[in-house]
């Protein structure tokens, strides 16, 4: 069978309508038939570019994914969203902005290209699997928290089954969740759980957080606020610390200011329909409730808070290693 | 109420993802929320160019059809399809190349928008009614034969109802079209009657014809071709052309040569996944079928034949009218 490969950059970097307009363009010289598929081989965003390339060619055309990073796996080979960023003249590079909810026709998931990952992007892949697990699933939590470490060493080709699980707990969280709620009719979605302060974080980083990374820093941030609202109790919270730190998780970025974070909730807020609808952990892991009512004053306590915790975590973490 | 206004020029010339990007960045300044619908007010060409701008804009907002054209009435706000036409560096302009399937929120028709339009944004209109009445309904041929004249020259704003009944008529059928077959999984469609040809004339076009003329001329090859492979008698096809001509519908143009016409055939074969399904009139007025094996060499037969009718029906027009 005769293919014909276009290839276009990834990383966010790269996730522009100007790389559409090259497949677009690539589409029209190819002649594709109406009902031909195209196959997008790559991490997300390659995935994310070529989806919403498809989904406007002649108003839409089959695509199937075939992920090839532990995040794409997990994330945007799930579910339907594609897009790119969008560079606004004075707002600068804005996440996800234009884009569609278009299901592939097929995805393939093989885990032997994590295999050919560095230790980074598995990092950021499991930013993605403890967002969900933090929500969604304490036998997830119980997994990472357990085998994390060996199976992010084996890049997930362990012999016993237990990079099977994750990755499949984590997809099945994905598509319960998704599955009901497609179309994103119901704005109340857990899987928004480190998708609040990450968006504006992935743009304003220097040098430029990874999706999973943010996702994580974001995720990290929002347990402070948990715990600072009662939510959750210190050892849930030093829980979650600890593992995150065991995976080499990133929990802090110099982007991560008031100013910054507050444009999060303004933004969140315009993108969930003037309500927050922030997920927060409540309780236990695995359990959650939504956050509507953030003031700027909450987001400057929960910043000192997390310095602060940082700080004795970081203490912690080295009286440890000695 | 307090509303923010954008203005963007209509006209097929104009629609083109430039426009999208200008409607894009203002939603982007605006801060629309994400369940906020935008109000487009407008032609065709506006309708389709904010309508996939709604439909990318955080993956899909709202958007309400105004249409403020007889075309836009009867075509543009019914069904789900919006889109640009997309400029690629060697093939040239490409007729809604890019675009989605994406509904309004809502459509609001008011008829006296019409009583604005000039004749020749009329007749533009009529191309579409005269198509749907081709295929599917001899009632409404037969408005268009008895009452058409006048109800142009009215301006749809005649007493006795017939022009409401029109405009409805044409809807109907739209609707009963369209409505089992929304997303297009079936690509035999009748309402794609006066589509194969059109396309690339309205691209190819100096002056460039509007989108019902260039339908209607279609339309009329189609009519040929139809004559040709003896589907319809010479009795319906001059019937057809007299009305046409009754109605100012334009039935030819300079840039109806063998090249272009059989590049119509080509692209929409692509268009249509690999078979041309095109529909022709057979039998009689409001009935067809559908053409898969049209060879150049009928394109070409149906041209001499076109222009051989076209010089007897003029020599006929003359004498009637000295």
């Amino acid at each position: 069978m005769q293919l014909t490969v276009v290839v276009v950059p990834g990383e966010e970097e790269n996730k522009k309508f100007a790389a559409v307009e090259t497949i677009f363009n690539a589409l029209c010289e190819f002649g594709l038939l109406r009902r031909e598929p195209i196959i997008a081989i790559g991490g997300g965003c390659v995935l994310d570019i070529v989806g919403f390339t498809a989904s406007t060619y002649r108003r839409g055309v089959p695509y199937v994914r075939v992920p090839t990073t532990l995040l794409a796996i997990v994330d945007a080979s799930v579910g339907v969203k594609c897009g790119v960023d969008w560079d606004h003249p004075t707002a600068g590079g804005l996440k996800n902005r234009m884009g569609a909810f278009y299901p592939p026709c097929a995805a393939y998931l093989d885990k032997s290209f994590i295999a050919t990952q560095d230790e980074r992007n598995i990092v950021n892949g499991m930013g993605e699997i403890m967002k969900l697990a933090l929500v969604r699933s304490e036998e997830l939590f119980g997994l990472l928290e357990k085998h994390g470490e060996r199976v992010m060493k084996e890049r997930f080709q362990v012999n016993d089954g237990v990079d099977d699980r994750i990755i499949e707990l984590s997809i099945q969280i994905m598509l319960e969740e998704l599955g009901p709620n497609l179309w994103e009719y119901r704005l109340e979605r857990c899987v928004d759980y480190g998708h609040t302060f990450s968006k504006i974080l992935e743009m304003r980083s220097e040098p430029p957080l990874m999706h999973g990374e943010a996702v994580n820093i974001d995720g990290f941030f929002c347990v402070v606020l948990a715990l600072k609202r009662n939510w959750i109790s210190i050892e849930v919270a030093n829980r979650i610390l600890s593992v995150m730190r065991a995976l080499s998780l990133p929990i802090w970025d110099a982007a991560c200011t008031q100013e910054v974070m507050w444009k999060g909730i303004v933004d969140g807020t315009e993108h969930r329909h003037g309500k927050l609808r922030m997920p927060l952990v409540r309780n236990r892991i695995g359990s959650y409730d939504f956050a509507n009512d953030v003031s700027e004053a909450e987001i400057a306590n929960a910043l000192d808070a997390a310095m602060s915790i940082l700080q004795i975590a970081h203490t912690k973490q080295g009286a440890k290693t000695k």
